[in-house]
C-alpha cells in the first residue's frame, strides 16, 4: 500500500478499503506516513466526503489505536452520551444523575475544555478536592456501586484521533464533517459504553451553525455506531442561545444543583429530561421491550422532583473525595474577587442571542482556556439574567459578569452588549429540540 | 500572515493576494512554512483553481526564489521554447539550429529527463565531449558568436519550484493545470529570454490526453507570460503517436541531424517548421512591423534546404566541444549492442499508436531514467519504421529496438506490440498543429 494512491483515490472520489484504511491509521500513528500526506488526504476528504462503510471503518481504527475500555466489569447496560458542545452546555452534570436514579449505569470519560469554558472535567474539578484521574478499578466500583461516575478521559484513548486532530488543527480541515464525526466517535467507541446518545447542538452557540449540517453530522455519527454494532441515537437539539443561565465553572455546577434540587425549571430541565429519557429508553428497551420513551420522560422527571438525582450527585461526588457539602450549600463555593452587572440600555424583547460570543466573553473574564497552558479561573463567567423572548427594560440587568480580573470587564461588557440584540417585537419561540435521528429514520419536532 | 488563513482562503475558492502569495513561497522556501500545510494548500487548489491574477503573481515569486539569468549581456532579442514533453520529442534540437540561421538569437537552458527518455540536455551529452555546464559568460559569447547555445540548467533556478514539485510529486497534487502551468513558466521566467513559445503537446504521448485540459493549460501558461510583460505564445500540437521515427538518445541526435540535412520529410519536419517560424515571428515583428509567420516558415524551410541549419547546429557541438564529426557521419554514433526487429503479425493499417507505451519501453531498454540515480545508455531506444496510417503487411518490421540489455527486449516487444492498434480501415489523418493560443485569441487548425 502506498499513501501516494489513498490520497489520489479519494481526489477522484472513490472509496478505500477497509484494508487500506485500517493500514492507513495503523501507519500514520506510527510515523510512516508523514503528515503532509495525511494533509493532502484530509483535503481531499474535505472536497470529496467519505461513504458511511469507509468512515466506519477509520473510526474503528482510531478506536483502536490505544487502549480500550473494558466495561465488562461493570454490571448491567452501560449508556454514554456526548455533546458536540455548546456555551453554557452542562447537562452532562444533570443527566449522569438522573440516569443513575433511574437505575441505569453510565460510565462516563470527559474531556478538559479548550475555548470558552471548561469541559466537564473541569467543571467538576471546580468542586474542591473531586478527584477525576481515579484507578480504572476504582471507576468501575464507584459505577457498580452508585450508578454513576466521571472520570478524565485516558491519555492513550484513540491516539490516531489525537494526531490526526493536532494536524487538521493546522491545515484548516477541521470543519470536515465525516473527520468530525470520526474524531467523536472514535473515543466514543474506545470509551466502551453499549449504546450511545449523541446531542448534536445546532445555532449559533454551537459548531454547527446550520440544521442540514447538524443533520447530516448526526447521521453520520449514527452510522459509525451502528457499523460498530452499537446502538447509536442523536437528538438535535437548539443551541441558538446559551444553555441555562450560568456560563462559567462552578457557575454551571450551582445551577446544575439547583435544578436537580427542582428549584429552576425551563429550557435547561426540559433538554436534560429528553436526552436522560432517551438514554433510559436505549437501556431499558433490552429488558422491558414494552418500555416507551414517555414513560422514561416521566421517570427522568420524578428523579429531579423526588431528589433522587440530586442524591446521585453527591453520592458520586463522595465517592471521588469531593466536598460534599459544597452540593447541600452550593452557596458555598469560592466566589469571585469581582461582580459586575451589565444593565439594559434600551427596552424592548430579546429578540436574539449571539451565543458564541457570550462564549468568548467567557473565556476573556477567565472561565476558559485559550491555550492548552492557560488556568482556569473556576469562579468566572457570565450569567444570564435575560434571555431570548425576556422582555427587557432600561436599566435592567442584562447579566452579571464574575471574574478574578477587573481589566477584562470593559472588553466583556462590550461583547456581551453587542450579542444581545434587543428588539420591539417578541422572536417567534424556537423549538428546544429540533430532530431525533436513528439508524431507520429522522424524526422532526 | 498565517499559512492556516491562506489555506482557508484557497479552500472556500477566493484569491490570494500578490503580497500574501508573495510571502508564502518566500516562506515556503525558507522552510518557514512545513510541507503539511503546503500541501493542504495545494491540494485545495487542485480542487479550487487560481486566477490568473493569483497564478501570474505565484509565479514569478517562484521564478524570483533563487538565480535569474540576465541575457542583456547578449546582443539581440532571446527567443525561448518550452515543449510540455512527450515521446519522440526531439524539436528543440532541430529548431534551435534553424532560428540561429536565420538570424534569431537561442540562449537555451535544458533540463536532464527523468521517464521514458533523457531531456534535451541527455540527447546532447550523447554527442561525445559535449559539454552542458558552461560557465555564464561562455554561454552568452557562445550564443553572440553564433546565435545558439544549450545548456543545462543552473542548479539554483526557481528553487520554489523544486521544492514545490518535490511535494506535489507525493502528495499527488501534480496534475493540478495552474500548478502545472506555475512551474514550466517559473523556470522559463528566471532563464530570462525576451519570447517565449510553448509547445503543448496534446494526445496519448502527452501528460494532456485531451484538448480542453491541453488549452486551459496554454491560455493559463499565456497570461502568467504576459502577466510577467514577455509576449508569450502557445501551440498546442498532436503527441498522439511518438514524434518522428526515433525515440531514445543518440537515436533522435541521429534523426535530427538527417532532418537538417533534407532527408527527412513528414510530421516531425513540419512541426518543427511551424515552431521554429512562431519563434521567428516573435523576434522579427520586433524590427519588421509587417513581417508574416508565412514569411517565416519560408525562412525556417529554407534554411533546412541550403544547410544553413545544420551548419548551426555543427558550429554549437563545436563551441561547446563536442565531437563534430558525429554530424557530418552521423553514422559513427556508437551503435546498441544488441538489435532485434518487431514483426507484424497481421495485416491492414496502423489505426493507432499508444505513444506512452512507445516511451515505457524505450525506458526499459535503458534510454530513460526510472529514478534519478540511473544511468542512461545514450544508443538505446526504438527506431519507428511504421506510425500511425501506415500500410502493413504481415511480415513487414513495425519497429526496431536497440539495446545493451538483451534481456530487456521480450518486454519492451510486449508493450510495443500492444501499443500498435493495426485494424483493417485506414485511419482518418489528424491535424498536427490543432491550435494556437495568444494573449488575446485561440486560432484553431
Amino acid at each position: 500500500m502506498r499513501m501516494f494512491d489513498l490520497i489520489e483515490k479519494k481526489k477522484n472520489g472513490k472509496e478505500l478499503t477497509e484494508t487500506e484504511i485500517k493500514e492507513m491509521i495503523h501507519l500514520y500513528v506510527d510515523g510512516e506516513i508523514p503528515d503532509y500526506q495525511m494533509a493532502a488526504w484530509l483535503m481531499a476528504v474535505y472536497f470529496k466526503g467519505m461513504s458511511d462503510q469507509e468512515l466506519g471503518n477509520m473510526t474503528l481504527a482510531m478506536a483502536h489505536s490505544g487502549d480500550r475500555i473494558d466495561l465488562s466489569h461493570i454490571n448491567g447496560i452501560k449508556v454514554d452520551k456526548h455533546s458536540t458542545g455548546g456555551v453554557g452546555d452542562k447537562t452532562t452534570l444533570a443527566i449522569g444523575p438522573i440516569v443513575a436514579a433511574c437505575g441505569e449505569k453510565v460510565a462516563k470519560m470527559s474531556g478538559r475544555g479548550l475555548g470558552h469554558t471548561g469541559g466537564t472535567i473541569d467543571k467538576l474539578e471546580s468542586i474542591q478536592g473531586f478527584q477525576t484521574e481515579i484507578p480504572k478499578e476504582r471507576f468501575f466500583q464507584i459505577v457498580n456501586d452508585i450508578g454513576l461516575s466521571v472520570v478524565g478521559q485516558s491519555a492513550n484513548l484513540a491516539p490516531a484521533d489525537k494526531k490526526l486532530y493536532a494536524l487538521r488543527d493546522v491545515t484548516d480541515t477541521v470543519d470536515s464533517i465525516p473527520l468530525i464525526a470520526a474524531s467523536v466517535m472514535s473515543k466514543k467507541l474506545a470509551a466502551g459504553s453499549d449504546k450511545i446518545l449523541l446531542d448534536v447542538t445546532c445555532g449559533s452557540g454551537a459548531f454547527m451553525k446550520r440544521k442540514e449540517d447538524a443533520l447530516t453530522l448526526a447521521k453520520k455519527m449514527v452510522a459509525i455506531g451502528e457499523h460498530a454494532k452499537k446502538t447509536t441515537v442523536a437528538l438535535i437539539t437548539n443551541m441558538d442561545m446559551p444553555l441555562g443561565e450560568n456560563i462559567g465553572n462552578s457557575l454551571e455546577v450551582m445551577e446544575v444543583i439547583e435544578l436537580l434540587q427542582g428549584k429552576r425549571k425551563g429550557e435547561l430541565l426540559e433538554i436534560c429530561i429528553a436526552l436522560a429519557a432517551n438514554m433510559l429508553y436505549l437501556a431499558k428497551i433490552e429488558k422491558d421491550k414494552n418500555i416507551t420513551i414517555e414513560a422514561c420522560e416521566k421517570m427522568a422527571r420524578d428523579a429531579v422532583e423526588n431528589g433522587s438525582a440530586l442524591k446521585k450527585l453527591s453520592a458520586m461526588v463522595k465517592a471521588q473525595q469531593g466536598d460534599v457539602s459544597l452540593i447541600e450549600h452550593p452557596e458555598n463555593f469560592p466566589k469571585a474577587a469581582y461582580y459586575y452587572d451589565i444593565v439594559a440600555q434600551h427596552s424592548g424583547y430579546v429578540f436574539h442571542m449571539d451565543a458564541q460570543q457570550f462564549g468568548i466573553a467567557s473565556m476573556i473574564l477567565g472561565a476558559g482556556r485559550e491555550t492548552k497552558e492557560s488556568n482556569i479561573d473556576f469562579a468566572a463567567g457570565i450569567a444570564l439574567k435575560k434571555k431570548t423572548g425576556d422582555n427587557v427594560q432600561v436599566g435592567d440587568v442584562l447579566a452579571r459578569v464574575y471574574t478574578e480580573k477587573y481589566d477584562t470587564v470593559k472588553e466583556a461588557e462590550e461583547i456581551i452588549r453587542n450579542a444581545y440584540c434587543i428588539k420591539k417585537e417578541k422572536p417567534k419561540p424556537e423549538k428546544l429540540i429540533i430532530a431525533k435521528v436513528t439508524k431507520d429514520e429522522v424524526i422532526w419536532y
